[in-house]
């Protein structure tokens, strides 16, 4: 079968693989429908990611069908729609029980990093009875792909760790794509302003098309006063980071209300300063957290009933034989405008 | 009357004053019976805390008498016996009505900072209504002195933020008066372990007297490591950082289990270090907080039903004309062995 | 003045009244601009409702301008807009600090019930600060008549005791204005379902139109059944009492599904059949409040955002003079199909 | 093998049978070492519950070693020594995922009920990985016996759907060995007061020992005043009721406080009396469960860490032999005042 293979830093192919075969009872063994490129894969190629080996098969998104399984599989059979997590969970060990899936002892993100990914025909699932869901009648495969990570990302770990509640003010911080499944996933619970803050226009306007209620250009570095002069000198309840720097980062710390929440979504490379000296009596609450994905299921009746359209994330389509180009056009976001792009592997 | 004067950085004094008097229809005058002495008042002698100025008299903790009332005081009587809350809260912006009586607009703390406080045989209390609770009978007044500041501060912002629950483990980084006052309230929810942290031999036997589980002396730089090993390598699900410097959050940063939470109590004068490169994946909870004492009602009860026993943090005893000495044995912890020590104005 | 006097069972007039007074220092008068009408002010003059006397002022909402002050008052001023509270709350007693302010010790819902009520040219509210929130710039006052009673009530009563979630399956028994009120403020949580049951055609389309998902006439006796089948057997997570008498109760019990709510707004006159026998094993929430109007600073942001637009429910418009005819179009609300009527009073 | 037959209502004998046998990939086959009576066993032999049908292994309580496994279990290996929870759970389902183990699709409770149960010795235990826990060193079997069910029942339906709190007040209806389940659970929160009622002076005698602050025999019917009586009027936090009779119900609505809960735990055969025509405005929560065995984690650690002390439940001890007399034994409990019999099968 086609893959999409890691070579080591800065380097990838598509390449011939054998099938996936069933290695334990509780694998399954998924043909690939659709797949789509996170913003992880390209840290993998920069050499970022040192549990992802060369000669990987890549990818952690996905929908497709259900080829075949393990003896200890109850939940699927050969021929079922399956959406694929991107967190392989047992849902046996401690940390799954308590709902951090992201914390498997046995799974957690492995696909496309520890194990082969999904940029592929075919993958091998483990877990696959809660690793997997059923696809909805009547929701689009294109919409499933982004229940994968990015909407229940944007969702976890912006959205409900920022506790966004209706009537609050939300500063989202980064309008990539995570920043922007945040935004539409913060709508859920209705809050009075959802202010977006980025340094590329073009995303500021998908931004405000997406639900901003304001935005702000941060290339000038007054972005903070021009949050607290939005707020009436208050700050936001919730401030989603959702790029992975120091210095946004640093901007939530600015923006952050007393009794507000930071959410932070981004991966981050280095350190960042955390302003006690000053926050210590604020009142705050910080988190952060790997998606866990627990909320897949509430994020497909969210979309089967209409109340969200995640295929609004999706800016380019290309075949499993173009992933070359999908990667080149997603990884000049700045001037192609991509989003996610969507892999048609079937 | 007597009252302890904040003279500029590094100087106290002892002089006599005009009573305090009623300003605001909703004020109350208390005669003090009993006050103590807190951490920060020595900070605010060091000069640490801008809002407070010279010729301030200091105090924000204590018990007594209402003597007289405003026109708009209606909870209280001349006669009454009361615990005044280190937080004065006016019960109506915004903030007092969401529970966070620390962020009050015209309250917060106040008390022996931006007014005169308690360490007077008089005080004024603004917001009487809100600031001022009724003792209860059976209730000793050195227990209920604990009341003002200390107990809630631990509870609050340590316990109750930290999440502890039954069979949880805990980690308190620092086992002076506020340390010793989150192990107290820790134990409200029956964690399985709670590991006490500290440099200080004598204050870790009496965290142990206090109920700590285990206790770590820090000096040797390997606390980190100890706590890891107790926990079977899975740390902490709740640390609380009862210090305020940069080497004792990152202790907490080390040892929080994933899904934990560090809950911040310390005063920190410079910014720490967060480690996002390591903690983004984390599912962590940081919280920081100035105690908004909404837990008083709650700790009156546990106190009168036996629940605790606050008066064994009272090391010291001293009559306001020997506060300077009390200030001196408080001042020289480390070789006093003082945790608070407690003054009878009356 | 010209006020509606509640005469005993059955009587009702427009009188001439004195104006009423401040008489304690937490007072203020309020020049009402705009009210309106009930249900409970029709329960008041059935005689239903033992705490309200003959020669009471009824009314309980409304805006209006604050025309003068008790001494204790600090939050207004004679001149600024008000919306007024249906529940006088004195922000300090013990379940004031707990947010129940529906059971004030000294307040609760006692205007137009225990005290002389809204439907005047003016109204003593008592715990002014308290009880009297600034009408936001920009929110018409129509709207804001909604937020002294109606919204709060379906919002906290019904949408936040439900703890309705994004793709929840909600339903909502009744469809009168309170029921709308509910299936309004439910849908800042994204619900994917809300089914309005009513034995009233009319009301029904309404629902559809403020946005019920489905509606079920339960005329034929079979609307269980069909919540049951729309919900593919599993039932509803939140089933919303809106009308108060058993039947509808027995409804809720029926489609509730395990781990769900129940959640009362309606106003009984007799006690219902809870079936243990069957509900005891089925891990299920039944909550009873009367409103507290704890979230009224959040509506108002709801409202003043656009999230919500509550003057949908105001179906009528009459002068103060008026007001008897304004009862008779609300009492015969099945065929005038009034929500609710608007009454101005300047 | 020896187990104990369920032979129609009325009917039971110890009999051998054939051993039991792997079924599904995720069935273990357990050796019991010790298990225990359960009051739902009684209601089996009365004929009160229509699931278990005659020939049933009776049993849903129990520790041992696994025998041997299914091929698709991962968790547990033959000779691992473990705690048998009384609900079995596929850890998949949608009602597993969310943490209601007791409605799984294919478990909840089906032990000795649907399912050959643990009165044996040996036992099959279907859905192996998420329905056995392992047991800790150094906790003894006859402490263990108690966490299959009447503690988490106690824990999970009582303590933790009443919401218990530092410093409420509880009143537990019913001190049969689940009331006293809950009044030991109750203690992890550090309640001010924990009120007990019934009508057996002997088990009020073993309430106090156990923890009850205070105990009411309910004989003469003025239960509801006394308690109201001994909270100042203002009635219990928490209300649990542990019984299972309208009239337990019924006491429970007369003593809960506003914003209060009532936590059923007691198997109703009758629908009782809600009291909606006082209760609508009371702000009060009623819950039912049926246990989930979630919090078996957390119970473990409090356990093993000597929170609480579970064998303090255990009056009497049999041979698997005896089993006949341990029925008899704890089927005459007001005589013999038995709480839980512990049964050795090997």
């Amino acid at each position: 079968m086609k893959a999409l293979i890691y070579q080591g830093p800065g380097k990838k192919a598509l390449e011939d693989r054998p099938l996936p075969k069933i290695i334990a009872a509780t694998d399954a063994i998924v043909k690939i429908a659709k797949t789509t490129i996170c913003g992880t894969d390209l840290h993998i190629l920069k050499g970022d990611v040192p549990t992802c080996k060369p000669g990987r098969i890549l990818g952690h998104e996905g929908v497709g069908v259900v080829d075949s399984i393990g003896a200890g599989v109850t939940t699927f059979r050969p021929g079922d729609r399956v959406l694929i997590s991107c967190i392989s969970a047992c849902g046996r060990c401690e940390h799954c029980r308590s709902g951090m899936y992201s914390h498997c002892t046995t799974g957690g993100w492995i696909l496309g990093n520890e194990i082969d990914g999904t940029q592929a025909e075919y993958v091998r699932i483990p877990h696959a009875d809660t690793s997997l869901y059923r696809a909805p009648k009547g929701v689009e495969e294109d919409a499933l792909v982004m229940l994968s990570d990015i909407l229940p990302t944007g969702f976890e770990c912006g959205v409900l760790n920022g506790k966004v509640r209706p009537g609050d003010s939300v500063a989202i911080v980064g309008a990539g794509p995570i920043g922007l499944a945040a935004l539409l996933t913060a709508q859920f619970y209705s809050p009075a302003d959802i202010i977006m803050i980025d340094l590329d226009a073009n995303r500021l306007d998908t931004a405000k098309r997406f639900g901003a209620t304001a935005t702000v250009n941060s290339k000038d570095g007054r972005a903070a006063e021009k949050v607290m002069q939005m707020t009436g000198g208050r700050g936001v309840n919730a401030a989603i980071e959702a790029v992975g720097i120091p210095a946004t980062f640093a901007l939530c710390e600015d923006i952050v209300a007393p009794g507000g929440t930071i959410a932070n979504i981004g991966v981050h490379g280095v350190k960042v300063d955390l302003h006690l000296e000053r926050l210590w009596s604020h009142n705050i609450t910080i988190t952060t957290r790997l998606v866990d994905t627990v909320t897949t299921p509430m994020l497909l009746k969210t979309v089967q009933s209409g109340k969200i359209d995640p295929q609004r994330l999706i800016t380019h389509r290309f075949k499993l034989e173009q992933i070359l180009d999908a990667y080149d056009t997603f990884g000049r976001a700045a001037s192609t405008r991509a989003l996610k792009v969507l892999i048609e592997a079937a």
